[in-house]
């Protein structure tokens, strides 16, 4: 596959870290195209085929929803976090011409006066479609290994 | 952009955390230009438009200034850092040939006899010179969560 | 130094962690040449010249022996494992036609209903041989910072 698309994919992935650590949760719907799935989920519930999920998005309007909860309904404690991600790589590119590719992440939370932890550390399965003006998620299953999550899960992954 | 050109800056990226996880200070102030500005301030402060910086070095002399205070006057606790970064991203070329670019950085720290512990998390937002025999940075602004730091800050980060 | 062979070095790490962290262990000695060294040390007696070596293998065979053990006979608590790298860089080719790399490495570590705690930090440095169909390392030297390991080692590195 070209040097292109492997700079593009790794592009796509920092920017999604950057929206969520620069707490531009707004622009994060942009990142997935219109049919969409975000699905955030244990590891041990993907290895018993377990089909709960933390949350789960069916289209951009529902990260769109989530993104208004975050702003306008949720109650949690106010945090910083730090969306990090590691060992991006474009695996395959499918017979439809979407992208097949998986990372590492690391998200990081600071509570007022508090030290920064980390929250989950997983990782992540994503098909990515490739239109005219960018590369946006078509899907992006993020696996979680953490078992006890310290705090609660608010920002996306 | 071209694909040498982001190539050519993660490479920085990896080297200034190289200079730093392998204790090799003094090699650190030669990754920026003479004129340059080197800051560690915390997100609290960027975020109110507080102007107080952790570090604030504002030439290449400050950097060696630094670097022989660790070495020579400083009292601190020994320790082993791995200075990571991740998300490295060259956002753009300013009109001038500058190169605007971000990253993630996650600064670990070890203490004899001890586990390794995160000191510092956070994003950098910097700018590089395209020097004739490598890049440089011009500007480096590390953004740091974490309000409730271990330890002291002693190595650059 | 061509951009297609950084591109793969990038990748020859990310497979080396995703190996790991998927747990198909069974796949890791193919990522090295047969006639290989992989050696896991702690940085205090790198530092010393200390040669002891938390974990030494002299060939590929060996490599076979370790995850045979992990899988048989080790006795250990069950945790999932996330292997992260960041930094991979490709110093230089030398004259054989060898690469020589490096890269830092995060080891993640969740026990049952636990939290995900850093296990391990620290600097590989490498040497890679390109081989007609894929590049392999021919020498894997993981120096981790951590002195006192939460749980043992267990996992590659």
């Amino acid at each position: 596959m070209d040097l292109q698309l492997h700079q593009r994919v790794g592009e796509l992935y920092a920017r999604h870290s950057e929206v969520i650590s620069d707490d531009r949760l707004e622009e994060w719907p942009g990142l997935f195209v219109e049919d969409c799935v975000y699905k955030l989920i244990s590891r041990v519930n993907v290895d018993r085929e377990l089909p709960l999920a933390t949350i789960l998005c069916e289209s951009r309007g529902a990260l769109l929803d989530r993104v208004t909860a975050i702003r306008n309904t949720m109650v949690y404690e106010p945090r910083t976090v730090i969306h990090t991600v590691s060992n991006a790589r474009l695996v395959e590119k499918a017979a439809d011409g979407t992208l097949v590719a998986r990372s590492m992440f690391c998200v990081w939370q600071t509570m007022i006066d508090g030290q920064s932890q980390v929250q989950l550390v997983g990782r992540s399965f994503d098909r990515i479609a490739v239109e005219p003006d960018a590369l946006r998620f078509r899907e992006r299953i993020a696996v979680f290994d953490t078992e006890l999550v310290p705090g609660s899960v608010v920002y996306p992954v």
